[in-house]
């Protein structure tokens, strides 16, 4: 059996579910890849914490030199994290011509250009299939499996955390900080958890898809994050009445050569298949012009899914003869992002106002002079002060929608536009 | 631009999807894959049918010796389906070094041991993703993407057709007959319907999956099938009453070491991922030691979606500069296979009675005395001679259930064992 030395980067929660499951399943990995695959080094800061976890301490080192000038050692496995040193570090790699695998999806959604320029440049690999939806095979299943398509839609459950927080308050009528202070203890959310919350990582997520996806440059800035914190119970019930779920999507579309690329809160249909994809579960709906609509569904994150997804990449690369780098940007263009005013959506909108006659018919008559034709119109039995008017629209460009709010705000009678979620069907 | 010159033997469904999706994304493949991919021949039977496609005539043959003599054709494509005589161009291509991509899951299933042999030896590549859940990319998920995992079990919905009439069964209350009958005039069901409703097609496909996630021979006699057609509208509303909702299932498990190898009607969670995927949609759920839950859900059949399986394989040979075979037997083993009567699942049992005291206390008793465990029992109001009891068992072995059936059978009071269900958690 041919040997392959390789590095690990990082022991923290994917570096250990590398070594774990490399240690069960070695002999079949071996006799798949036909490679024996030995952890040669492990970088880490202190090589004198304890980790729970059996790794001999000769192969832990907290100096990087001695895995880059090791010419044995032929891949290196970045699952530390963040920019900085891990640009660095990779870099270097490609430099020294060893194939890189990556759990970063920070580093390849902000700097995936400059990093794929030097793997091409040199004519080694790099994989990253661990970077988006942990076990989910996403990545290798736009850029191998849906080669043969056209891509026109992505829509995703990306971020575990605010999928266990929606549905525990979708399941039991908890609201957003109760069920936060639950993802918190049960390990899905951080102490704190803006990254989840506030779009930040499906949004990073988003654009190593979109960008896959669609064979174009992304800007990080062009994506569109709106999070979950302003979600009521109450929201979620009218959903239900109305048979939508509210769910996180990470959404990518190319609408006639121009991408809509945005992170929020969205209403679908509860028999759409991402409407029943639960707790910390992640999923990614993908239509493409051949296959029509697919989904994947799975674990996204965790020791050994994320694990999963990163021996798999160790794997592919030795399986792999192929001379030259695995990536090239040649064909990629630069496609335009849409602006969110030039979105096309239907809306729901919750409203508090004064409970007068006739103030109903004035922000009909406000929408319809913003060319917003509305699809359903329910006032709510008062309650307090306020009375609470919901109200969905047909599809409607987001500009027209945030034209005729702002002016049904300046209205005597509106209390608050409480909240606006859009519609996907 | 490099060229590559590839044949196609038929030109069905599939095979006309390959050429549509050619036409229509054949810039984007070129970029992707590297090649200008070339259909220098396609064989047919007729070379004068009108097929409702644009192929220039002068690419038609009814004479395969066109195309097996044309050393300038580097795949062969087949697409026809078939044992006989497919194989016998199957060989003959590998034996002239040719690549080949297949969606022939009957061919596969049975003859791919010997077809896997010739291609190993012949150094070339064979790939068969269309031959099992369309453009679903479920053999690439097993063979690359979850290598770094032992599979523990696979549960698939992979014949849309049964999917389809148990849909509608299930959301219109629509008896076997009337839902068969809709599924043929929508185009799902063939006139002869069998090989989808008596479990054959899945039966086939399962054998694939298992072979491939548990690396062993697969003989297609001992996939244990049952059909749908003893699926009664009354076992569907029952099963919703205790939460569960009715699926042809295809299971494959590893339970230590031997395998479980059945396709039947199954009722499954209502929550479970896979207890939503209606209409015709395929999807496959794979538990993995590493990945943990997967499942894989898209359209399992048509024109476009298996065509988008067949050029993503078409690509993957283009991509891959391997040297020698993509398929080893080497480490395959012959895992034994468990006789039914040793499975053990519950089981949902509906029976016909005449209702008299006492019946229901021997019924048990018997049930009993062959350690069939109860987990509920309910006797449904009596409608015309009979009486209904509708009983679920605990998880058991098969071979207890039975033999308790066949006594309960013979007691004076009962009139029928109507229907047995699997149940899986």
């Amino acid at each position: 059996m041919k040997k392959v030395r390789i590095a690990l980067l990082g022991l923290g929660n994917v570096g250990k579910g590398v070594w774990n499951i490399l240690q069960k399943n070695g002999g079949e990995i071996a006799q798949r890849s036909g490679y024996d695959i030995e952890i040669a080094k492990i970088l880490v800061r202190d090589v004198n914490k304890d980790r729970g976890v059996k790794v001999p301490k000769e192969l832990l080192t907290n100096d990087f030199d001695d895995i880059i000038s090791d010419d044995s050692i032929e891949i290196v496995v970045e699952v530390m994290g963040g920019i900085d040193p891990t640009m660095e570090y990779i870099l270097r790699s490609v430099r020294k011509k060893k194939n890189v695998v990556t759990a970063n999806k920070m580093l390849i959604a902000t700097h995936g250009k400059e990093i794929f320029r030097e793997v091409e440049e040199n004519g080694v690999s790099i994989n990253f299939e661990a970077s988006v939806a942990g076990g989910i095979p996403v990545i290798n299943g736009i850029n191998e499996n849906l080669a043969a398509n056209k891509i026109e839609e992505i829509k995703g459950i990306i971020n575990g955390t605010t999928n266990y927080i929606l549905t525990k308050m979708t399941q039991d009528g908890m609201d957003f900080d109760a069920a936060l202070q639950e993802a918190q203890e049960k390990g899905y959310a951080e102490a704190d958890p803006t990254s989840d919350v506030e779009g930040f990582d499906a949004a990073y997520k988003l654009a190593i898809l979109a960008a896959l996806a669609f064979e174009t440059e992304v800007d990080i800035n062009n994506v569109y994050k709106e999070g979950i914190t302003n979600i009521k119970a109450m929201d979620i019930e009218y959903a239900k009445e109305m048979g939508y779920v509210v769910k996180l999507l990470a959404i990518a579309k190319d609408v006639d050569g121009k991408l809509e690329l945005r992170v929020h809160p969205t209403m679908i249909p509860s028999i759409h298949p991402l409407a029943n994809v639960n707790d910390a579960f992640n999923a990614v709906f993908i239509k493409g012009n051949a296959v029509g609509e697919l989904m994947l569904y799975g674990r996204g994150a965790g020791e050994l899914p994320t694990g999963s997804a990163v021996v798999g990449d160790i794997i592919s690369v030795l399986r792999s003869e192929r001379e030259g780098s695995n990536i090239s940007l040649s064909h990629y263009t630069d496609k335009k992002v849409s602006r969110m005013e030039a979105v096309e959506a239907e809306y729901y909108i919750r409203m508090t106002l004064v409970d007068k006659p006739g103030v109903l018919g004035r922000i009909a008559t406000k929408l319809g002079e913003n060319n917003v034709s509305i699809y359903s119109f329910i006032q709510k039995p008062v309650k307090g002060d306020f009375a609470t008017v919901v109200l969905v629209t047909h599809k409607n460009l987001e500009g027209n929608v945030k034209k005729a709010l702002k002016e049904i705000c300046e209205m005597d009678a509106i209390n608050k536009v409480e909240n606006v979620i859009r519609i996907e069907q």
